[in-house]
């Protein structure tokens, strides 16, 4: 791969593909948006606005022939995968592609067809769910077996609400979808067979959708996972998995992060750096700040911060030395450091 | 300024320093390491390792003579902060220092003397808890006055341990220096003045330190923030702060996140969306995913992983249809989607 | 009914009638246990020593004949309901039978047929979850309609072990009675059909019992309750049912208690008032003063605490006014006060 | 002291008084109120109306004389306690005095002085807290020294509202007085001294009333106790203390009881048996059957109740045996059982 910042297509420039679109621009390190693919021209031009010098196309081949391009990232619906996929394997780019890979396994088949004609897999499917945190650490206690083996495991999947063109069928092939991926994969086993069953409607739901539904998802082992399904309730998002084993629950998705029940106690984790407390600030604060110097500002504490907590520091010093209360004081704040309005009229 | 990646010279190469350096070079977007500044050679070499292409330096003159740099970043410990500001602002770049800004008044005013020569506040401060999600909630619900006006905090900022070089006077000028910045920030006030008060001391820390301690921060209301400075505990990690206000109480660094009490409940925020609940994992995996592509690899669900969701997929619109027990078959998995091992061997 | 304490016979003197015997003479008002029935002698007469004047019987009927009861306690297993019941309902006693009441419905069917020659029911059946606190607040949460229909319950019934004569139809008939009562109760609507579905066996359970065992509960609206019995997890107990209703989510059984998402929220109650927060320690406190003047002693605080607190208030009230610090003095400990050996040697 | 139920005289009616007379009359074992002591002649009867067969007086000399007391419990202000503790040591009286002993050491110790003129102490104060399960845990971790020297306590002492004769000092004398006895008790130490300081006031205090405050307790050891007092906060009630130990942090008063921090992880404790998850209901149900049964009725499950559950069982058993769906079928119910109205209609 040439040693430069990649350049990659969007493809689907909906709310999937800007979210994709802000990231790759402004969070991550490595990459360019060289080409944005999309039919519908308003939306097209929208989205190529947040990333700078971006052609823009209504059909992947003419990206494809014309960019110069390290790698193609699919966000369209699900239907459109395939279409879209089949070219990328044959110009041989590197391929995001936002889950499903395709909403059928005929489909899917043909993909990897395609695929094998190359050297190696290039395609990476966009089940975000083995990146977050809580996920790896549950597969993690999952391998180890410290708990004996995995016996079940209640999963719900609820989400405030569904767009309009979403359909009873996609409650598997766009939600449990995600489960259906995540459950082997934190179990470490093949999905064996599957069933449903339908409880009681809420009534909040769209008229076309007969929900929330279980979902039972037999292992090879035996272990069974049941996924509450339940995409409209209106009153939050959450996604959390209580994995029953032999010596010990674990649970993830609640506020408190991973919890093991185990040995009469229920535990979190605490942290031990600030590293993993403060990472994400961290993070945030660096890029912000070079963000802002493109702009010629600053976006954070300022000298003059700086200087107030030095002048506290000094009385706290002295306090420490002498038992006594210091006062602090402070030079007038001059009117150079004016310029950042403080909504706190600090 | 250029419209290109900033150029940035890192100054001082250890712990901190290697993190900001792993974090420009590696998921901040827009910037690059041009130069790293550091006295000890091994040191500095170890750091360029990380940084393709920065050049090395032991003083910042030099990187500022040669680099053609737009910003430094300091990350040497708080006494060395002036003598490398003093010719950054005189060379005009922008300027990201860790925290303190120095560590007493006197050197401080300097460095906003040299400051205001320029047109504007070049200098940002790394009080990062500034952009931490939760301090930034709790100080917009301070601010809304929802909850009436603050009456105390109770701070606790623990530490696991301690490096040799740490002396007494630091766990104010190092550690508390946080709460002198964070405190005021929160609410909305300037400090009046500090005092000191030990308890019982712990065995377990460093026997040059009298720690833990309790520093009592009083603000222009009369409010009183306690902050208990206690930075051997070897437990974990933590900084909370608890806010008690007329009619609430909130607090921020347990394992919860912000949680509030009033009208005879504790509660927390739970999401509404999985762009809060999964961020930072699409984040992660785009940002894997385009290190990867610049290996010529995937780092994550292969398309043979769709191909298995979509198989599931199948059999569970098939089993929500009919009410029955379906089995999920899958073809051989091809010896091309081997490549990557799986330490579960899945 | 005479106005007396009731006279008690406890009918089965093993862990469950044991417990109901020191409950009955250490902690109840109104009531003394006037005979034991049970054909183990040894065990009737270490049952019969915790009962100051309790008369002993291998049977019922001599009990009932001689011992001028007002009420019978049945604490035997459940295949030994039905003949103590119907001499008792003969009798004409009050009744307080431990759960369940019969194992199979014919049997009950035969007491219900007993009972109703009676001018009103005398049978209370042990089902105590309904005196829950938490299990209350979540019927009355349900039935207020304030969250919206309910349509699914989720129910974990987990024990750390089972003895040697537990069977595997008593994963039923012990264990998920309880739901079988608690489900529709919490739930104002009867059970229309029951299933079980088994999942991977745990290793750890004694090699008769096939479990844990997944049990759906069908009720008339077509809400549905999964219960998990899983009864040999060795690392702890817990009974806890979420229920998932149109516009949110309420769970008891979690070391927080009854909380509720709603509203993007996750909350619990807090307390308003000493009289929950302390209201058992006030109970216990008064009763083991009571035990204790029995016994011509005290069983808390002295007078010399009371004088010690006294002192540091009266050193208090003059921090107050001062703002200084101020010391507190005590006189010596008069030997009278050592009588009572305290283990932290104060 | 003779084998009967002890015979107590209540003194003060009020609502601390009210409280202990349903307790003593309602829900302790061994005890009944001889006696009611009160000069308000309304409220003397209004709480004698609880109490069957108790005499009321104006003054505890005269319940002393006549009443063939076993034990006085005081219920009095503080302020009146010495003078009804002095008669009743003359009289020889078991005592159990609400707290304080009496608002100050002179007081105090004039009652000491009388109790030692007796062969052993008879007066028990009610410090409530050393009876509350979650200071007793608090205690023996601390007394272990698992977790290392205790170095600091932060207590919250937070009440929703104050009576209008609640005055300054009372914030001392009345509400800190339990953390004089709770602190020392807790730690295994003495108070060395304490002071006070006073941070914003809350506005929604009573005018007469600067609140909150901190009070500083110096232990023995040099370990220091912070207690906010903060008895006008009106969104709740809480009591907390964090325990900060050398090598771990233990916290009581949050919802989910004891919980510590060590080892990089909070940790509560989950049940191991139902006496402790379910021992509250055991004991409410068999004390709610005991009073049903004295009034002719039940007040629980029925036999009804119990006859449905059985037939859920038959049908769980089916299904566990067949692996299907069973259907739950039972006889229409009797109108024998339809006495007890059931607000759910069921």
């Amino acid at each position: 791969m040439a040693d430069r910042d990649l350049r990659i297509a969007v493809v689907g420039a909906g709310m999937m593909g800007g979210d994709h679109i802000a990231r790759l621009t402004q969070r991550v390190s490595g990459a360019n948006v060289a080409a944005i693919v999309e039919p519908d021209a308003a939306r097209a031009d929208a989205a190529a606005a947040n990333a700078r010098g971006a052609a823009v196309h209504a059909d992947i081949r003419d990206a494809l022939d014309h960019d110069d391009l390290d790698a193609v990232l699919i966000a369209t619906p699900g239907p459109f995968h395939a279409p879209v996929l089949l070219p990328c394997l044959e110009a041989g780019v590197a391929i995001f592609c936002e889950k499903p890979l395709t909403p059928d396994s005929e489909s899917s088949l043909r993909v990897l067809d395609a695929e094998q004609r190359l050297d190696r897999p290039h395609i990476q499917v966009g089940f975000m769910r083995r990146l977050d945190a809580e996920h790896v650490a549950l597969r993690e206690l999952i391998a180890s077996g410290d708990l004996g083996a995995l016996l079940l495991m209640h999963c719900a999947h609820r989400n405030p609400s569904t767009p309009p063109t979403y359909t009873e069928a996609m409650l598997i092939t766009d939600s449990v979808v995600h489960e259906f991926d995540t459950v082997p994969w934190l179990a470490g086993q093949r999905i064996v067979s599957v069933d449903v069953r339908k409880p009681r409607r809420n009534s909040l739901a769209p008229p076309s959708l007969d929900e929330p539904q279980l979902v039972f998802i037999e292992l090879e082992s035996g272990a069974i996972a049941i996924v509450e399904i339940n995409v409209n309730v209106q009153f939050g998002y959450q996604v959390t998995t209580e994995a029953v084993m032999e010596r010990g629950v674990a649970e993830i998705g609640r506020t408190a992060g991973l919890e093991v029940w185990r040995d009469a106690r229920w535990a979190g984790a605490e942290h031990t750096t600030f590293k993993t407390r403060f990472g994400a600030a961290f993070d945030v604060q660096i890029q912000r700040w070079v963000d802002a110097v493109h702009r010629g500002e600053i976006d954070g504490a300022s000298a003059w911060d700086g200087y107030l907590a030095a002048a506290a520091c000094e009385a706290g010093v002295a306090a420490q030395r002498t038992g006594q209360r210091v006062e602090v004081t402070a030079v007038a704040r001059p009117a150079f450091y004016d310029s950042r309005p403080d909504p706190l009229g600090r």
